[in-house]
């Protein structure tokens, strides 16, 4: 098999391996005489993948016993509408912070609901950034802070959690358990699981429990993290395949070094395409040095017509999905946890070649 | 392998032929150097997968251009929050039946946000049973009739849609595609996949797009039918792998003579097992006879001593999930489409042979 470089945005890279455990067991999962996605959700085989997959995102996050982990569906889309909609009391505020595509949803979907403050909003900035510490001036009566790791659009990242007095309701989808970070800072943390945990259609929440606990009795039982904590997520029939995935991929995670290794990693990787921008005066980065995203980096050429050559020409080098997000354009390499180092090697020689021929 | 007779609700048992076409293609999907679950859901690959299953559902359902199909999630308990949240303004209402513990909990979540009505309750009858057609006396006032097609845990299915003036929102989990129907009938349809048409993790609904036009733009966003309709299901990342597996599902039910060969397959696999119950007198069906599904095959034993020793006897010879729901107890063969002829012999053997000895 002719494997490519896949820098999509996700779904994304897996890590070989899983995949072929995956399909190795994938018609008789481990011996019981069917697939394990026709295996019901309470029976014994899937009640293993399900409780590995707790325990290892557990473990990974450093949870104690006032957070719960909670698979849920809908992407982190809905996860904008279910956080107001459980957290925040008829007349609760809470804020939030601007930094793009995705947080701008966010908020539209918070506003909706509830009266919602932005408190800071660097969208519009060139280069792009994220907020700086001093910039997180949280309000006294707001119940949250809610903000975005890394904005997988723009290609930017926040490197350091601020110190606030509330806690941090964080959109991690692009990002999370690719480097540690400190529970103790977060109210919540989200993501959907199909940039580095698995494949599309699982939710991964983790909650403190005396926040899921302030939901009115009027939300609809099924939007309430309250009903999937108490079931430990099998109030409904869960998306089984994919939580089976992330049980594997976590397992992955923890066999190379949990988070901290992988941050390692991730940040080997992503130095080498970073510093082969900052060595061309043909590439430039978009984004200022302290908010680089170390999962999606963007970056232009000198024209948008160099651009499409340079995708067109990287995809026969059997380097798929560089083109950057149709609302802003020029390139974007993914560059998730299970990206291989190989791909990065291929990219930033291919950079190194097209720059000779076009620069 | 020794591949077992899986008689689970659901998730539940799938055509071999499709699960081992989709482990063929897991590493390696169609000699793209990846695997689905890592494809962009906007990229051509996946693109292929999700148009052709669009199309399948709605040839199968014989949908005209007034209805749209969308992929969702959270199952059909999402969807018993979903459809009041849109169909209905402040001052709406709309009427349900109550058959058991499906319908009751389309009732709950309805009546969180709206004032519905529950025009007939069948639900304590013994024995148990579907309403009939002159128990659905709609109110004039209802912008629909909610109702369930088939109660999984009870076993009861209703055999013909009544005419009624209003559009009928029917929860079809655990029979959609099972049999044709008139989809002019219906206001909206929807259905987990993960009993008839594929994995669970992915919820397809079929909706007359004048009644997904009602939501107000006070709902959430993602809550909406109107935003995945208008976006293709596409408005978020879809539930890839779960809908290329109803793809192939769907696929495979055109090539078994579409919704009349299955219902044909359906009806001689129940028959047997009802014939079975019916020629002995150690066995009983609960279910009156006008409401006997085809999918759910519930039965008593004399004693509830004597029904455990059946399930742990049939296990032994790869017959697994025949115990009832916890709710009810006894036995339910859950037998949707993919279950095989031969599991059905075998298990009418089963009971022969089982009461031969214990009767």
């Amino acid at each position: 098999m002719a494997r490519v470089y896949n820098f999509s945005a996700g779904p994304a890279t897996l890590p070989l391996e899983v995949l072929q455990e995956a399909q190795a067991e994938f018609v008789d999962f481990k011996g019981t005489g069917m697939s394990l996605i026709e295996a019901s959700h309470r029976g014994k085989a899937y009640d293993a993948v399900h409780e590995e997959a707790v325990a290892n995102i557990s473990k990974l996050a450093g949870l104690t016993d006032d957070y719960a982990v909670a698979f849920m569906t809908g992407g982190a889309s809905q996860q904008f509408a279910q956080i107001p909609m459980n957290l925040l009391g008829e007349n609760d505020t809470a804020d939030h912070v601007n930094t793009g595509a995705w947080t701008k949803k966010a908020i539209a979907e918070a506003k909706l609901q509830r009266s919602i403050k932005v408190i800071a909003d660097v969208s519009k900035e060139s280069p792009l950034r994220m907020p700086r510490e001093d910039e997180f001036k949280v309000n006294k009566d707001a119940v949250y802070l809610h903000l975005c790791s890394n904005e997988t659009i723009a290609g930017t990242q926040l490197k350091k959690f601020p110190k606030v007095d509330v806690p941090i309701v964080a959109d991690m989808s692009s990002d999370m358990f690719s480097r540690p970070f400190d529970i103790r800072q977060f109210g919540a943390i989200y993501a959907g699981a199909q940039k580095n945990m698995g494949p599309a259609g699982v939710t991964i929440v983790i909650m403190r429990k005396d926040l899921a606990a302030r939901v009115s009795e009027k939300v609809p039982k099924i939007f309430r993290y309250t009903t999937h904590i108490e079931n430990n997520s099998l109030y409904n029939t869960p998306p089984t395949f994919s939580i089976y995935i992330v049980m594997l991929v976590t397992r992955w995670i923890m066999k190379n070094g949990g988070l901290a290794g992988i941050e390692k990693m991730n940040a080997a990787k992503a130095a080498k395409i970073y510093d082969a921008i900052d060595a061309s005066s043909f590439y430039r980065s978009p984004v200022a040095n302290d908010s680089r995203s170390f999962m999606n980096i963007t970056f232009r050429l000198p024209s948008e017509e160099l651009e499409a050559q340079f995708v067109a020409e990287a995809k026969k080098l059997k380097m798929d999905g560089l083109k950057g997000h149709r609302d802003v354009g020029g390139i974007r390499a993914s560059i998730y946890n299970a990206f291989p180092m190989e791909g990065i090697d291929a990219l930033v020689q291919f950079m190194t070649d097209f720059e000779k021929k076009n620069g």
